[in-house]
């Protein structure tokens, strides 16, 4: 079959890789509906992250069961599911706890940017629906496995609440899924930082009641200014620069909480200014299969439509297109049809 | 009037200053009950806060207002106070979120290990009792001005409740108190770590169910053990050294919280650690008004006794000596007496 693999700065190719196998009696092997690239693949592609070794790419996914392992029990083959992106066996204490990224056994998602796809831990980690959804939801369902969680998470560790006061640093993906998010936990007032005007468009669209274009200092001082001196409530930071924290951080009030869901680089924060601050942080990898019940309910009866954050759909075989589109800024997610 | 002045490292002195006088309207005079020494006061003393100028020390207190600014309205001369060692105005957007430690006109209190002290911002800044408090009761009263409201803040901000399972990093008076605070807010397991034989039996006096004496990665270890592995919910880290925040960071469970009341000193994080450790952070100095009349309450009602903390109590002639053997870790807490 064909699959994504990532060999260095600016080189993913699809290419004819091996068809996955159930290798653990907890795997199973799934048919996906679609597959898309993540803002976190872009680490790699760019040459942020260090790349020693061909990466198979792709770790959003929903699709149709076709194979189990022998100790899978409650997934069946036939089933349509949706997973995290963090892998997770859902009994540990971790889990129970709701942190199922940080799962006892963990682990991440690969290859699956490709038409079928193994996914360990299958019992812990997928959800499957009542009936084969429609085919204008796979779209949404799989924005669900990653970006929208991812969103939604940055939210929850914001504390996002009826009535709060939202900033949202980046416009990316994630800042729009949490956008959407913020509405949808009934915050009073959304603001998204913003300076291209389809993604202003968008994160409108997804319920920000204001868009600031201003970043930095600058953007600190709007929102200072909007929020008469006083600041966020909850601020989430979707970006992972030491400079989208640092906006993250100072246009929060004291007492005010941060979720930041931009994996860091270069990051280093002063333990004396995060002291003085006085704002709360809560990152990470985001338990999406906490929110998978809720958030797959949203998109089947349609409260939500997360999909629309896909403004670019391409084969598979174009990958490297949907990479470079989104490198550039050209699209904002790039979706991709088996 | 005596009073206590710091001129630099290891130099501290009970020399004849200056009596205090109103100088805004909002201002009261205190006489004081009692002062006591700050942990934080030996930041200064110990050189690793750069003293500049003479300063007058002393930030916790309570006691009997003498006279008060034109423009105070609820305190009145002859009432019985306690205040927050921040001075705030309590009515500002961030005290009515109850983060008065952040208030828009906040001032640190300074010159209170004296005999009278001038109290800026004094209707938001202190709190009444309705009659005299008993003698007994004046080194309870006067630790909730700052080492019991920060340890209360500590656990506040680690979200420990009933039946949380807590582990206390430090074992100062701060720590101590935050054990004291946990075992009140119903924290089913309360973890005190600490080497020193007088402080553990204070931790168990005040509510801690163990005691663990190794500290860094063996201290994290032990703590991993007794909690089958997975960490605690809550962590006050009492200290503010980069060895105790990583302690504190790593005896955490993934989604537990740290509660930071050290003043950090040298401690830098990396961003990206704190995304995969995925625990909450929250420091900063107690905003101890938000707390005063709850624990005010409990030490009135003879419900705690965190005066008991003061293990050292000496005329405040011999200040330098309340300093020095706290510095040698030879009291946990001076009190000091006119």
């Amino acid at each position: 079959m064909l699959g994504t693999v990532l060999y260095g700065t600016g080189d993913v190719r699809c290419e004819e890789v091996v068809e996955p196998k159930i290798l653990k009696p907890t795997d199973a092997i799934i048919k996906l509906s679609a597959s898309c690239v993540c803002g976190s693949d872009l680490w790699a592609y760019r040459g942020v992250r260090d790349v020693n070794e061909p990466l198979a790419m792709g770790h959003e996914y929903c699709g149709v069961v076709v194979e189990v392992g022998s100790a899978v029990k409650t997934i069946k083959p036939g089933q349509f599911v949706v997973g995290s992106f963090c892998l997770s066996d859902n009994t540990c204490p971790h889990c129970q706890f709701g942190f199922q990224s940080s799962c006892e056994q963990r682990e991440f998602m690969v290859g699956a940017q490709a038409p079928y796809a193994r996914v360990p831990l299958a019992d812990g980690t997928l959800v499957a629906t009542a009936e084969m959804p429609s085919d204008d939801l796979i779209p949404s369902l799989l924005a669900v496995s990653d970006v929208l969680g991812t969103g939604w998470y940055a939210a929850d560790a914001a504390g996002v609440q009826e009535g709060s006061t939202v900033v949202v640093v980046g416009d990316g993906a994630v800042g729009l899924m949490g956008v959407l998010s913020a509405k949808q936990m009934g915050a009073g007032r959304i603001i998204a930082m913003s300076r291209h005007k389809t993604r202003q468009d968008l994160a409108l669209e997804f319920g920000a009641t204001d868009i600031v274009s201003e970043r930095g200092d600058e953007g600190v001082a709007r929102i200072k200014e909007m929020t008469n001196g006083v600041g966020a409530d909850s601020v989430l930071e979707c970006v992972g620069m030491k400079e989208s924290m640092m906006q993250a951080i100072n246009c929060a009030r004291p007492g005010g909480k941060i979720g930041f869901v931009g994996v860091p680089h270069g990051v280093e924060l002063d333990g004396q200014m995060l002291f003085f601050q006085q704002k709360s942080l809560l990152g990470g990898p985001a338990p999406v299969r906490r929110y998978l019940p809720h958030l797959m309910d949203l998109v089947l009866t349609r409260q939500i439509n997360p999909g629309k954050v896909f403004d670019l759909e391409i084969p598979l075989a174009d990958v490297a297109e949907g990479y470079k589109a989104m490198d550039e800024r050209r699209a904002i997610k790039s979706l991709l049809r088996m």
